[in-house]
């Protein structure tokens, strides 16, 4: 993985983005209201473009239509020649690429907050390609100093020699928020306001950054994804078992070797098998059955970010 | 609304119905389950049936494909002509009516338990048409004696005058058990092994009764239904706010005069206007948004619930 390059002008150019899995309910909501009254998204040097990415998908209170919309940005979809019969995200993803990108070219939007909710117990996720994206990293950094009570974690998605398919992948920079746990088709206030002042604080950071401000190198720590786990199935590929009570709900903390991960409706405890302790994430989340996720296992880390230097002033205009 | 009559023979006819709604796992999963390994619901005067209620639903993860199942064991749906243009619940109903009725008749089952989840905080709750439906009173008595650790509340949720339009209508009796939280689409053990305990210790109570055992009359605590309350909406019918923070899983508890119930996306609150203390339930249940629902008002009752008399033996046969 490639260190992305740290802006070198303003980013002047920034989206907000919910409603990319349309039962998701804070960045719909959040998406819409902004849509019309845009003064939350205005800061001196830049103001945010909200958007309902998948408004089809939320008005139906869907994740999707015909396939999931935010595995739907890689070069093969967006480039395809558009044709009736294309699913219905796929000619969505390529009007967001239209709109936001065109993914990898220099007219691309600088940067895109992606807004989700999980219903897995996640609390306030940051969710961000690789670590050595210093400018998502140092982003990140300034939520967590700025909203210590929420504890919000890093998660680092991206895997070796993956090819980017998010919709943030379209901008020359994005992160995604996720926010749980929350049901599918539900709009919890706390979590609505969390969502809201995260974002906040985001386009604070940003117009902070704009504004010549450097930031100095910090130690940070992350969850970088090591693999998936699959429920128990039956031999027809239904489920035989789910995850185990002492499992459920405990996203980002350590699961030890032997311990405890599903219950088998047959009444037996599978335990986990691993070598080492992993960090389960996205634990029992709904949307994850049909991917065969029952969660996500992660590495914590800690690593040295190096400091986001600030832009060069531009010229003062003579008066 | 008038007394049923209390049963004067054994009920040998029972089911068990789960996935009436297609995105309510603990029903569906056990329901899978007892399909395979009926052993479960076997007892010695009676075997219970199990049935996936809504299998399309529940193939889709949808709570239903075309039309609400559980709104649709009207007289008007059930004794339609069929036609193919009929929405697929209307079959679905019409089919679970000649399988388990026909509602009304001689030929109905005795007894069905439809089993549910809410995203709401409900806990463990116990769905009867009315009090003066003495057996199923006596059934989650027993149910709150048997499982005091669950705090079984019961929700009286039939409105005068209005015809019953649940599945558990087709039968002679029945009850809904509901329980949350659990997101939809999402299968949590604890709430798969509580559903299981309750439908067993059920089960328990009709081999009881079938036996000849009396119940003798208690005091009651029960929850009946008095009215809806909607969201706050905009001009264009979508949400202008949500369910308050102050109200988000209190379900059951007293909702006081004054006290907020809705937070807008504005940032105002909206306070109760009601005269009296009301107990809300189904507290921003994530499938009541297309219904208008933001939560259901209650009223707290206490009431005598007559002894169930024991059943005449049968006469001995001659050896």
């Amino acid at each position: 993985m490639c260190s992305l390059p740290v802006p070198r002008e303003p980013l002047c150019r920034v989206a907000v983005t919910g409603g990319t899995h349309g039962n998701e309910m804070s960045g719909i909501y959040l998406a819409r209201h902004w849509l019309q009254a845009p003064e939350d998204l205005q800061r001196p040097s830049f103001s945010a473009t909200p958007v309902l990415a998948n408004p089809a998908a939320a008005a139906a209170c869907r994740r999707y239509v015909d396939r999931d919309l935010n595995r739907t940005f890689t070069s093969a979809f967006l480039t395809a020649r558009a044709s009736p019969d294309d699913p219905y995200e796929v000619t969505r993803a390529q009007e967001l690429n239209q709109l936001l990108g065109p993914k990898a070219s220099g007219q691309a939007f600088d940067f895109i907050l992606d807004l989700h909710n999980t219903t897995a117990n996640m609390g306030t996720c940051l969710i961000v390609d690789n670590a050595h994206n210093v400018f998502a990293m140092h982003l990140c950094h300034h939520l967590q100093l700025q909203h210590p009570e929420l504890s919000c974690r890093v998660f680092l998605y991206q895997q070796q020699g993956e090819e980017s398919y998010a919709v943030h992948s379209v901008a020359k920079n994005g992160i995604g928020l996720e926010l749980g746990p929350q049901p599918q088709g539900v709009l919890r206030a706390d979590l609505f306001s969390q969502m809201r002042a995260l974002v906040a604080a985001a386009l604070d950071f940003i117009e902070l950054f704009n504004q010549g401000t450097d930031f100095p190198a910090f130690e940070a720590e992350a969850y970088r994804i090591a693999g998936t786990v699959d429920f128990p199935r039956a031999k027809d590929g239904d489920l035989a078992g789910t995850v185990h009570p002492q499992l459920q709900d405990r996203d980002f903390e350590p699961l030890q070797p032997g311990a405890p991960v599903f219950q088998m409706f047959s009444g037996e405890d599978v335990l986990y098998e691993g070598e080492s302790t992993v960090s389960p994430v996205f634990i029992n989340e709904a949307a994850y059955y049909e991917k065969g996720i029952a969660f996500i296992q992660t590495e914590k880390l800690t690593f040295s970010v190096p400091a986001l230097p600030s832009l060069t002033p531009a010229p003062t205009p003579l008066p």
